[in-house]
């Protein structure tokens, strides 16, 4: 055993940090091409793990909170959750005789989801409650976990969990890798994210901010179980996202990641504080690889953010210029 | 350097532990007393790391949580956050003439602690909402930093936070040196407790799952703050102790320690899973190193989950029994 490798060894265990950190190789971000984007993401961790530096800061406040839809993976043609949602209409159908005469659902089992989804945020909030309630959250997370494993995109074919973007999967590992702390901060369900995030993206169920659905606790014959109920518990979207990053981490981030008006108070939030800060969106330019939307997309809009991330200087990735690469799958 | 040592730490490393953990002290748990408690707690930690032992649960999984008041910390004469409350109501007297003709406000300012408090939940809410609310999320952070640091237990004259269990610090390490998460879930609020907890368990605030009242985010003349309102959000005791553990942390836990019937769902809920699980109840029984209390008490009730715990075999503590010291402060 070399002498440098026992020192690394010592040093890595005295910090309490795995030893992949310290080898780690030269390029943390291969998938980025070289430009500003990728050069901010470097400067802002190395300044805040300079200690002794104007910029440090310690581990513990090294808080990173991530968007998830449209920002690790893809969110066209819809947001996959609801794509989950409209595969258990058709599941749960045989159950529900009366859904061919009421809408949303008679659209949707006649193979209409435009027309479903005609009747905007009622229709969804609809179909998402006859379709996520009813059930203990073990039976639910029994369900997302079978269908994850299976369903694939609806264009590329791909399974969901091969969806995600390589660049930011990069950006993960690479903010772990200097002592940050990883959470997501969605809009979509934590009962949903939490059965795959571990795997697609290093991201413990316990780091997941998300919306939520009331839950009941009940004895069922001495059984403890957990009901969902059709009831919205917390919408974490817009000014939600900084209101529940609060009562769920209850730090303010120092770094986060978005791509979406939606995201837009979490940014505004984090970047609002003292210290050394840094402000992502993720800007879907990329017409071939994945999809170019922005300020008139029905999903994932970005408009007042797209503006005020240029008057405030924060990162904006220009997604066809500056990733080498969007998906893991794509040929090098 | 010794061959072993290397060994261990190529181990440590492997395993992305902190070197303690591995050349832990003999006794683990030296405030405890030899018994049935101690025994319990050590067997289930040795069962459930045991690679390929039948009750061997992955570190991912070992999530443990904990009550603070009266399980971590002392709760009598009554809770330290309604202290604090009452501190503050004293602080905020002057901006609020209108509280002398009004309950529970009059008796307060008054001195008269006991009439303040005989209006029940009721007026404890009205004492709480009026002093936890109306400023931001930064400015309670200071009040509760500023008042932990300087305030004194009415009795013992100790700061509250040397008023902590010895014999639980050491479950907390023993746990968290065996690859346990550890999290506090208690009925008091996420605010008030997040701010100390790390340096008092070694608990980071993200890991405090608790009540909260509702936020509001706002920009005030561009700056992005967090308002406390004078609503509650959720209140985490009883039934929705399972309820916000599944919200919050989004996994069962396989070990949970409380102390009072509010602690009740969370040791059904945990103890309810399969595999191997451990539930512990604190019994205040040492009326002279502590308080005793248990069946009839008004703060801290212990009744229903005495009789339960007997019933399923839970670990229950009989604090003048089992605990070698209370706190840290008394003579050894």
């Amino acid at each position: 055993m070399k002498h440098g490798i026992v020192k690394a060894l010592i040093f890595a265990v005295a910090h309490s940090m795995p030893y992949v950190a310290m080898v780690q190789a030269a390029d943390p971000l291969p998938s980025w091409n070289e430009g500003a984007p990728k050069k901010a993401i470097v400067e802002f961790v190395s300044k805040v793990t300079k200690e002794g530096g104007p910029g440090f800061v310690p581990p513990a406040n090294r808080i990173a909170t991530f968007d998830n839809d449209g920002t690790l993976w893809a969110e066209q043609p819809m947001y996959v959750q609801l794509l989950f949602a409209l595969d258990r209409v058709k599941a749960l159908a045989p159950q529900h005789p009366e859904w061919k005469d009421k809408e949303p659902f008679a659209s949707l089992l006649k193979g209409d989801v435009k027309g479903a989804l005609a009747g905007g945020e009622p229709a969804i909030f609809q179909i998402v409650m006859a379709t996520h309630a009813g059930m203990t959250t073990d039976e639910f997370e029994k369900l997302v976990t079978d269908w994850i494993a299976t369903a694939k995109h609806p264009l590329t074919k791909k399974p969901y969990t091969e969806m995600l973007y390589q660049p930011m999967l990069e950006v993960l590992a690479y903010l772990r890798a200097n002592g940050f702390k990883t959470f997501i901060a969605s809009g979509g369900g934590v009962e949903f994210m939490r059965p795959w995030v571990e795997k697609a993206y290093g991201i413990p169920p316990e780091q997941v901010v998300g919306s939520s659905g009331k839950l009941k606790f009940d004895l069922r014959d001495g059984t403890p179980t957990l009901m969902k109920l059709p009831e919205l518990h917390f919408f974490d979207d817009k000014a939600g996202k900084p209101v529940a990053i609060q009562t769920f981490i209850g730090h303010r981030p120092i770094a986060a990641f978005g791509n979406s008006d939606g995201d837009l108070q979490m940014l505004q939030w984090t970047c609002g504080g003292s210290g050394a800060r840094f402000c992502l969106y993720v800007h879907h330019t990329d017409a071939v690889r994945e999809w170019a939307y922005d300020r008139q997309a029905h999903i994932g809009q970005l408009d007042k953010g797209l503006d005020e991330a240029k008057a405030k200087g924060w990162t904006v990735v220009d997604m066809k210029q500056d990733w080498k690469k969007v998906f893991a799958f794509e040929n090098p």
